[in-house]
């Protein structure tokens, strides 16, 4: 079998591509091959949690800058670190090499086996993902504990990105965590939108809906958010530790009642969300809350700086290039149909942009799995691509997940061309049965088409190139 | 109920608009609707066949030039008209008007009741479509008759638009109208792809697959194509009268056989094809024939002439343009999707394009129908972009087709702005129940953003654009 691809920041760029160049490739598709492969690894490196932190924190002298905000060190009476997610890890580590010995105390919850990383001040806690755990909990309730004695010259770092939610769950009151892991599941099977899970989750949590930020009061809280969700809504990220919840406990009642959950669910659960609407426990905390006017967002990394990486790549290259969207949502296959029938316009009419070309698009999309294979959203844009440029000479179609794991597979994406489908069908395969069975990953295993990055240490979703070449 | 916008070349511009622009627009949203929606009926009149055909046949005294050939009238014996397709009348009618009595004599099959022509020489015969019948059958062979005894200084203008596939059915040998529907029928419910289908029609057929060149020959013979594939392959449109076959008597057998229907197949067309194996009947025209020295495929008009035109449109507006693609597949909400996240893009990043802006899509997308409402493709395009623009200021989202009949409804297509979704859930519907139930012809009815022309007299599929605005 051929050796694929490997995009990696750290790692040789595009090694092994050696092994498949042969196969009735042309210059022109090597080419647009190899520029769409770097213009990945421009977008990895561009949403690289290291450089995105130390671009919005800079220390010069006793002048600490986080994103707009400046504050004098000898006036700070103590720094403390607290956040969790798939990329804070590398946060936290980065926010030392910065701060260093300026960081009183920390504690941040990473996914088990995700490090090493090397902290001294910043404690690093490793947590389960994507299902909330013990250590989750006890780190999570250590960070509220940092956090509930501070003074208003305190300053809080918080560092938050993707899959924070699960890696800090505190239930509230008499909630277990199998009482929140029961509601999760029980939600999200009955097709309920995420705005609406969230009312829920918000209300059984001591972390979540702005509690963060309140308990941190009347200290600076600063959330540092790497970001995974599509448009970076605040309140969705890891569920909003540092924004006023707009909703109430009789919200959370009405949403688990309209899904018909209520008479299934956990009775710590009904008991809190009962006093709650009573009064008798507190109510997450408002706009209007003095809490919030102490509390700052500054989104370090999302989706755009990534595609824009990928974009200013590209432009580097001498190629005429758009960043298409960096918000794409929707089906899998018919989002690659579309990237597919962009290119064979550029083909056919020099539109939208003439080649030598290059079009960036990120965000995330979906698969509604029917067939019983392997893959993942990014294989299947490429696999549905390579139907639609099938016999287009000198372009290629690249697509990765930014965090490494595309699918419950261990490639972060795949690469395609104008031949791979000729190719494909060399070795009898049939692409439309691939990709009618979700297989999409023993097809491009099969041609050594699949890019593979390891755990990225960060996550801004998905990012996709088409490039075609003169 | 509110009267619904009208897009039609030779009516009133975008009649009926006032009735709505009270409902919470603003003057950003009322000027990207009127923009999209002039970009759609200049999309509609660059693929006016009137328009389409004049640019592509001149007459200067004697000297007739169609496409790149030029004919001197004083050498030509006669002039001859054949065709068929939704476009086929109007195109008859703009040929005699160039022509006029220099033709011989003609005959066009086209859609019963789509008339009246206004033609003398150029016989307009009604037709069976999208079912193929009697009358249809009689013109088709009328057209044969026409062209079986011509001579090399005879010219042959083959006028041929979508839907001239069932407006010229001639069934081959002892092959009935009904086993030709029934091999169709059958094929298409089999999931066989296009070309497979193509493979066997040609081989039951007297006109398609190139005998229609082959008839005509020593006559020189035009196609003049009005095309509403998708890429515009020759072979496909309408089954490529005088087109070379690159395929067999036995690769129509092997496509039968391989999806479960030989057995099935009526005897009169078992017969033909197993005759037509043995060679005892001929097979349809090769590549090699002398006939296709003497036939040339002109397009006249496809979507890319379309979606060209809205985008000159938007252009001259003053507004920053790019044409995505004029060959967009997939099913019909994601793309509205993608179209959407686009339009978000501009608005959070300025990229594609920073604004005022336009983005024009053509193409024809596939809709999946699992709910049970009314709608079409180009109103679900609209209705997902709906919900994907909510919020934004100045933005519309308007698509249609080209031939003015969207799905099974009476409405060409739909537009919708930023302020859509908060109006339908004023009247209290939810866009994605209605999306769910393929229901977006009520959906838009109600709000009264169907945009209608009435049978339009051509065919180019379907045209999208998104603008906006400052």
């Amino acid at each position: 079998m051929e050796k694929p691809y490997r995009v990696g920041v750290r790692m040789p760029k595009i090694r092994s591509k050696g092994s498949i160049i042969d196969n009735g490739m042309s210059q022109a598709d090597k080419k647009a091959r190899k520029l769409s492969l770097e213009a990945l690894e421009a977008a990895l490196e561009a949403a690289e949690p290291q450089k995105a932190l130390k671009s919005r924190i800079t220390l010069d002298g006793s002048a600490l800058r986080v994103g707009l905000r400046e504050f004098d060190l000898k006036k700070l009476t103590g720094i403390y670190v607290v956040g969790g997610g798939k990329a804070s890890g590398k946060m936290a580590e980065t926010l030392e090499s910065i701060l260093g010995s300026q960081i009183s105390r920390g504690i941040v919850n990473v996914p088990r086996n995700s490090g090493p990383y090397r902290t001294r001040a910043i404690k690093i806690n490793e947590a389960g993902h994507p299902i909330p755990d013990i250590s989750g909990m006890e780190g999570a309730r250590e960070m509220l504990d940092v956090l509930s004695h501070l003074k208003e010259s305190d300053l809080v770092l918080c560092l938050v990105s993707g899959g924070g939610s699960s890696l800090m769950p505190l239930p509230r009151g008499e909630v277990t965590l199998d009482d929140k892991q029961w509601i999760t599941d029980a939600l999200l099977r009955s097709g309920a939108p995420i705005n609406e899970i969230n009312t829920v989750r918000k209300h059984i949590s001591g972390l979540k809906g702005g509690w963060l930020a309140k308990t941190a009061f009347p200290a600076t809280i600063i959330n540092l958010i790497l970001s995974d969700v599509v448009g970076d809504p605040l309140e969705f990220i890891a569920s909003g530790p540092t924004v006023p919840d707009s909703t109430t406990f009789s919200d959370a009642i009405r949403v688990l009642k309209l899904h018909g959950l209520w008479r299934k669910t956990p009775p710590a659960v009904k008991n809190l969300l009962l006093m709650g609407e009573k009064g008798l426990v507190p109510e997450t905390p408002k706009e209007n809350d003095e809490a919030f006017g102490n509390a700052y967002n500054v989104l370090v990394g999302n989706n755009r700086v990534s595609t824009s990486g990928a974009y200013a790549n590209l432009q580097d290259a001498g190629l005429n290039c758009i960043l298409l969207t960096s918000s794409v949502e929707g089906e899998a296959r018919h989002v690659g149909t579309v990237l597919g029938s962009i290119a064979v316009e550029v083909e056919n009419s020099g539109h939208p942009l003439p080649r030598p070309c290059g079009i960036v698009v990120g965000g995330e999309t979906t698969v509604a799995v029917s067939g019983s294979g392997k893959g993942g959203r990014n294989q299947e844009i490429v696999l549905s691509s390579a139907m639609r440029i099938h016999g287009i000479e000198g372009v290629a179609v690249a697509s990765f997940n930014t965090d490494g794991i595309d699918g419950p597979t261990n490639a972060a994406g795949a690469v395609a061309d104008g031949k791979t489908l000729a190719r494909s069908e060399k070795q009898g395969m049939n692409a439309k049965g691939f990709l009618a069975q979700n297989d999409s990953y023993n097809f491009f295993s099969r041609l050594g088409d699949l890019i593979f990055t390891g755990p990225t240490g960060t996550n801004v979703n998905d990012v996709s190139v088409i490039v075609l070449t003169t």
